[in-house]
């Protein structure tokens, strides 16, 4: 899950978005007006933090992150989010 | 109540809104234009503050807050409001 | 007066409005432009402050405040104005 | 001249406005464009100051202001400007 | 020539505008267009700084601003600028 | 590839561009959409970094910056962008 | 080359521009499209800093600068920028 060959700079973490369950477990596809809603993602990569922005965040972590916040990234043929801590906003406990 | 699986990031807080009272005692639904005005909501549960925002509410607090003042977030069916504790304007003492 | 059982979080300050002197001591009614003018008005709760932000006023004490500068607040059929202490301007001697 | 019984808060100051002189010594009564310039007057009365922004004037100091600086304060039937004293531009010496 | 009796608060100094050069050595009267362009002048009182921002510049010195830096003043009929040290663009070496 | 005789100041670097991969392996020229995505460079050149920015990449990083971060500069008939260092995104790992 | 009688205030220099080379070896004059891009000058004098933003630069670099970052001065017929020395964006190596 966490292997991408990219390391973030500064305050900056790699997010994967998680798929959107946009389908009800009987199967029927739902239109997702909650995408607007914040996204699940998991953390693949971390920076290394600054003095004022310590990360505190680790790799494999599931997080809830604002649509808005991140640059869309391209890597291998995978979609990922690039985007400062500070845009995250909380994390999911196991 | 505040079980939730959660934990916001640095300084903020998950509240849960309070339901607003929109019916007299007498059981009438009045007009809410009061709905502009600061809510009622429950502290959920809170992050580990920053050294320049420290976090001074617990979970289980009454608070008011601005209703413009978090992002909405939907969990396990239930909606909440996640936002910063520099945006909760006051606690409610029991 | 000062009974309220709200607690402003960090730097706030809850203000009670005084009534404002719209009658002559003849009891006509003026139109009041001045109400553009500052508010007066009693503190009845203030928070902790931060170490940004010390709180300096009094519950009790009579103070001068712009009129938009704060959020009103409604509590147990009172209104109420909550804002920060750098939106009062002045406080009136005793 | 300086018995007014408001304290501000922080860093302002109160400033009385000194008559505009619209008149010359012939009585002749001039157009004024001047007053768009900065304005005269005394200090009625200073706050504390802030660990930021200490307080350096005196009760009695003679003041060129930016008319636009301030906000109107009418007490006890006088008219008076309270701003910070950053917008305060110069002090006239004795 | 620097015996004006206004002293500036905090980081401000007086100016008095250098006469612009808008006749040639033949008394021809050019279209000054370079009067777009940093003024001369001389600086007539100088505030006591702040500890952010202290002054560096003495009465006396021949300076260069942007004409757009300051607020105009005028006191006992004579023309002068206060603005910021900041605003200040170089000192002309004697 | 690192020869370029040019300093950024501060915390600036300098990166050329690498060339976008716009033809697929069977040689065929597809529209790039993902131009606007975050591009691919390598670090040429380093500044000394500041108290508030120190430097962290080196000469020969390759880094993934924002298209639109950055100042063009041409020096002996190469393209190179200059920007700082908090305009890089991420480093690719070797 | 570097004799102007002008001290920039703090955190200024003071630049005199090289000529743009809008003429091929052949002498044939090419619209110059490039001077959008950063503009190529020689330090003439500098400020003494501030403890915020020291000054690196000493009279006589070369340095690449946007054309949009200074403040045009003329003394004594000729033409010289003035900006802070954080609009400078890079030094050319001797």
């Amino acid at each position: 899950m966490s292997n991408i060959k990219i390391t973030p700079l500064a305050d900056r973490v790699i997010i994967k978005q998680s798929d959107a369950e946009t389908t009800t477990t009987s199967g029927i596809i739902i239109p997702d007006t909650a995408q607007e809603k914040p996204q699940k993602g998991i953390v693949q990569s971390v920076g290394k933090g600054t003095k004022e922005n310590p990360i505190t965040l680790k790799v494999g972590d599931t997080v809830l992150y604002s649509k808005y916040g991140g640059t869309e990234l391209q890597f291998q043929g995978e979609d990922f989010l690039i985007m400062r801590e500070s845009d995250i906003l909380a994390i999911i406990n196991k």
